[in-house]
């Protein structure tokens, strides 16, 4: 299934979003997760830029092909937000996607009409110390277009909450 | 001067944002740069998050306060578009902010409300190589927030192009 979004941004919230949830005890290393895809259009690339990274190669298409994208290119804080949201829609642990922090990196740009999707890999488990409700896991996202190339990479850290002792 | 921007999203393009241009040649190591401040409305945190973060948290004061945030928090990716937007109003290197990737890390939320602004530091020239117009440099861009909190540090690579031999 496909996420429309339109191009203000806006957006109906009565959309059911999480399918699933999870807790720190349902990660294990080496689970795979898979996002529905989203394609981007121009007009959101544009209309992101604009409030975010007003930059012609993000703004113009004719004015993008003497820079170094050589055509409009989406910012990669688009891909990243982008991301974000097929994470949501896939599925949030409980207590929420809260992410500490991470690394990213963006081999290629995301070009207007791309198709991209999700796919996650838990790298590393950390569990809750002692007397808190709240473990950590290593997550790496790849992000692809439709010819299958990497646009972005984030491998990043989320805090997870574990499942409370009363269930 | 304090950017405004609407909580659609959509902006005044005829606002001039760059008053700074930079060649490879105009960084050095050590080099520090300070942006404008722009203070984050509620709107805008819900704006952003239903967009691209729909999560509790990020949506809704209510529910947000039993959350590990405590109340209303804007989307990390929220915070780091806010972070890109300060960097393009304050001047841009010749050939754009093109970003290859980094390490991006949120010790803690930003709230409604909150002004932030973007320190930033060269860390690393690394000069062209031959035949090449462009070298890369590694900045570290610090966000703090009014009482003088960081909310996120993001330490990247960009590609900068050098100064036309002809100039």
């Amino acid at each position: 299934m496909q996420s429309v979004w339109k191009s203000d941004f806006s957006i109906d919230m009565d959309t059911p979003k999480s399918t699933r949830n999870y807790y720190f005890e349902d990660l294990s290393v080496g689970q795979h997760f898979e996002t529905d895809t989203h394609t981007v259009s121009e007009d959101e690339i544009k209309a992101f830029a604009a409030a975010f990274d007003p930059q012609p190669f993000h703004l113009d298409e004719q004015l993008a092909r003497d820079t170094l994208f050589g055509g409009l290119a989406a910012s990669g804080w688009h891909t990243a937000a982008i991301t974000m949201r097929l994470l949501v829609d896939l599925g949030i642990p409980t207590g929420g996607l809260i992410g500490m922090g991470g690394e990213i990196a963006w081999p290629r740009p995301t070009r207007p009409g791309d198709t991209l999707r999700v796919a996650s890999e838990v790298l590393e488990v950390t569990p809750p110390r002692s007397h808190t409700d709240r473990g950590t896991v290593l997550i790496r996202n790849r992000i692809r277009n439709q010819h299958d190339e990497v646009v972005q990479e984030f491998t990043g850290r989320l805090i997870v909450r574990r499942r409370p002792m009363t269930e």
